[in-house]
């Protein structure tokens, strides 16, 4: 079934299989259809940060987006970066374990991109976000209790911040919802603009 | 029926009528009770913001002390300060309305207060969080159309960040939970200390 956003008049069509970033776009306000989309993130050797989140929120969206022949996709990616390396999704529980003892007492960066793709014409723009988070020091009992959750495994760098890992952080400096996955100030400021340069 | 949280062992009895607070707290792992509390906010005059939520958080910790034997009671107060005047939760969709255009374009600071008082003896502990928060500029069919949600009318300042006003805020400094309503990380160190005191 066609879903059309009101904010916007489109069709809107997320390409992702994230539960959170369905769940931040719904409590948003916008209405949108999700198509899950697999990429392979293996294939992508980029170690630039931007350029690795915006290269796969396109990737993503162009995997899906011949499926519509009128609408607006929207693919997104989101990484952690430490001292320049990119934090993936812990594979296994000690790879967790390892991610939050990196973590803990420091401050890390998140970059979620996001690329906007409309169809029919294949006009798109990819953007960006960035910011800043400072996890407390944390004890090894504290840490091996947070990985027995099993919240860690399918998150970038091991946490969510939206979860019992909220506790663990003092402090961050710019969008919350991006840390989460999807910055939504950004999304809605780029989208908006689109879309009007599309009604031109 | 007593439920006691497994992180600390505590019964822990949340004095709010918030549903917002009671949601971080679940998402972060407590276990808890809850019991609204009833204070008249209007009596407190008190115009230093970290003052008045420090009061009120106590004050609606002792509230509801009386009728437990053992438990540690939470209190907790959220205000918005813009130059300095606290906004409260607006009354009526005509004091949302302008209270959005004050923050629109505009920095502003929210403070939580909490208190733990616990029982038998009435030790009590009273901490706050400072988040800085940073409004994009918003027109007037925004502000309106957000309005219109409904969303405004019971928060302080007149918007949720964890709603759709999500889309209005670029970044924040500080917390993002105590923006909801509850610093969660102050809350835990301040918890876990205010724990193991009790058991020397």
């Amino acid at each position: 079934m066609k879903v059309i956003d009101e904010m916007t008049g489109c069709r809107l069509v997320l390409a992702s299989q994230s539960p959170r970033r369905a769940e931040l776009l719904r409590q948003a306000g916008f209405r949108f259809e999700i198509h899950p989309t697999f990429v392979d993130e293996g294939l992508l050797t980029e170690n630039d940060p931007v350029q690795h989140v915006a290269s796969l929120a396109l990737l993503k969206a162009r995997a899906i987006a011949e499926q519509y022949d009128q609408a607006v996709i929207i693919g997104a990616d989101t990484v952690v970066v430490l001292d320049g390396s990119i934090l993936g999704k812990p594979a296994t529980v000690d790879e967790a374990t390892a991610m939050l003892h990196r973590l803990s007492g420091r401050t890390h960066e998140v970059y979620t991109g996001f690329a906007l793709l409309q169809k029919p014409g294949n006009r798109a723009v990819v953007e960006h976000e960035r910011t800043i988070v400072h996890f407390a020091e944390l004890q090894s009992d504290e840490i091996k209790a947070y990985v027995a959750t099993g919240e860690a495994m399918d998150k970038a760098g091991g946490y969510g911040i939206q979860g019992r890992a909220a506790l663990f952080i003092d402090r961050i400096e710019g969008c919350y919802f991006n840390v989460v996955g999807f910055p939504l100030h950004k999304f809605y400021i780029t989208l908006r603009d689109f879309v009007i340069r599309q009604d031109r």
